[in-house]
């Protein structure tokens, strides 16, 4: 819970096709939340690409965020926000106070969106948005290549360890399963035994078990829109 | 400068070849420290995959960074390391001390991170890593056309204003300049003037220009191996 009363809300899409589901990014704001136990909402939208959800998210794309301090977009960022607010609040869960381990956890979400997110991601633009390109057959070896190294890497860097710094989830891992959690489906995560372990760690924690319920939950039911839970 | 006399040394590559010049990632801790007036030390190596470097940089890459409170890799990480030590003593002139305006900041950071630099690396990676392969020239287009539907949205963004988020240089510009710079050389910035001004802008910057003037120096210089400057 935050120091005061405010309920934050993000906006995400109400409908996505259904290999989508499980996918989008509101996932992480949602998994945040609960972690901290901070209330929240949630704005569906069906076009992310309008001139008004741009003003939000100028790429045109969800999740975006607002409360009672800021209006910003980046799942990275939002996820961070609501760490520090939850930690000022003295619900630091997710974000260490301590110096040294602060900035270890947010090197983790770094590295999870700049240096392992990108691997995740190319692997899903060849073989699903570029699948009917000329390429796409031809490339995916070298695209699966460059992903195995970049989790071997990962792999060897976690060790034996429960989350990425030891004892304690933070924000970091918190990103780091999510974007691993792109490879869900795709067998990718076979090859790599402790990281399946990690990623399925994460996932058990009843926070992440919520937010997922809530994220797909949205699908059941007939499309409501904005303001609507 | 820093709130006590602390040497901070970030590790990177003694020798690349000529094409990598100028695009090195120690070039943004080296910004940001000019930036903020802090001194610091470079160790020089020439194999990122050694065990022992591998210790403090999982992926084998360069930079990373030591000072006397952590030991972290990740550019971004580093940068927003820099940024919040030069705060804390009074120098806060990469991340602002106000909540929202921080945010921000870190908002701008994380899309330069992982909603642009993906798009950037992916037009290098088609076109000289993956140039000899049979499906870089037919590809060339589809990875064109996405990036510059990416620079499009962020011109628009950026709109008018001198910097992203309006009068004040921070921590959030000098990620996105930086992004940006990779594309030196490709003619992309032709089609995107306002983005060519923002990033000659940053790039003008006395930090920038002597940030890019030792790491290119570092290149005229016989090797030296770590410790030396
Ligand atoms: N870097 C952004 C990426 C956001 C993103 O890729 N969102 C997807 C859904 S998970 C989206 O809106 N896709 C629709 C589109 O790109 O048109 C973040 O982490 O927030
Ligand atoms: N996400 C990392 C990327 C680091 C990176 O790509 N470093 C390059 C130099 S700019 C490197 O070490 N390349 C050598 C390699 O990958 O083997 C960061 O921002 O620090």
């Amino acid at each position: 819970m935050w120091e005061r009363f405010v309920i934050p809300v993000i906006t995400t899409f109400g409908w996505v096709p259904p290999f989508a589901r499980g996918f989008v990014r509101d996932l992480r704001p949602r998994w945040a939340f609960e972690e901290v136990g901070q209330p929240y909402e949630v704005a569906l939208i069906t076009d992310a690409k309008t001139p008004e959800h741009r003003r939000h998210q100028p790429f045109g794309q969800v999740p975006s965020y607002r409360d009672d301090i800021v209006d910003i977009f980046e799942s990275g960022a939002i996820v961070l926000h609501i760490a520090e607010r939850a930690a000022v609040a003295g619900a630091g869960r997710l974000i260490p106070a301590d110096g040294a381990a602060r900035i270890r956890a947010i090197q983790w979400l770094t590295a999870a969106l700049n240096s392992v997110e990108p691997f995740v991601m190319a692997l899903a633009i060849n073989d699903i948005f570029e699948a009917d390109r000329e390429w796409s057959a031809a490339r995916h070896a070298k695209v699966v290549e460059d992903l195995d190294g970049r989790l071997a890497d990962l792999q060897t860097a976690l060790g034996e360890r429960t989350w990425l710094e030891g004892e304690d989830f933070d924000v970091g891992d918190l990103m780091m399963v999510s974007v691993l959690g792109g490879l869900r489906g795709t067998g990718v995560l076979d090859r790599f035994p402790a990281l399946a372990t990690y990623v399925a760690r994460g996932e058990e924690r009843p926070a992440h078990r919520k937010a997922m319920a809530d994220h797909l939950a949205t699908f059941e039911k007939p499309f409501r829109t904005e303001g609507s839970r």
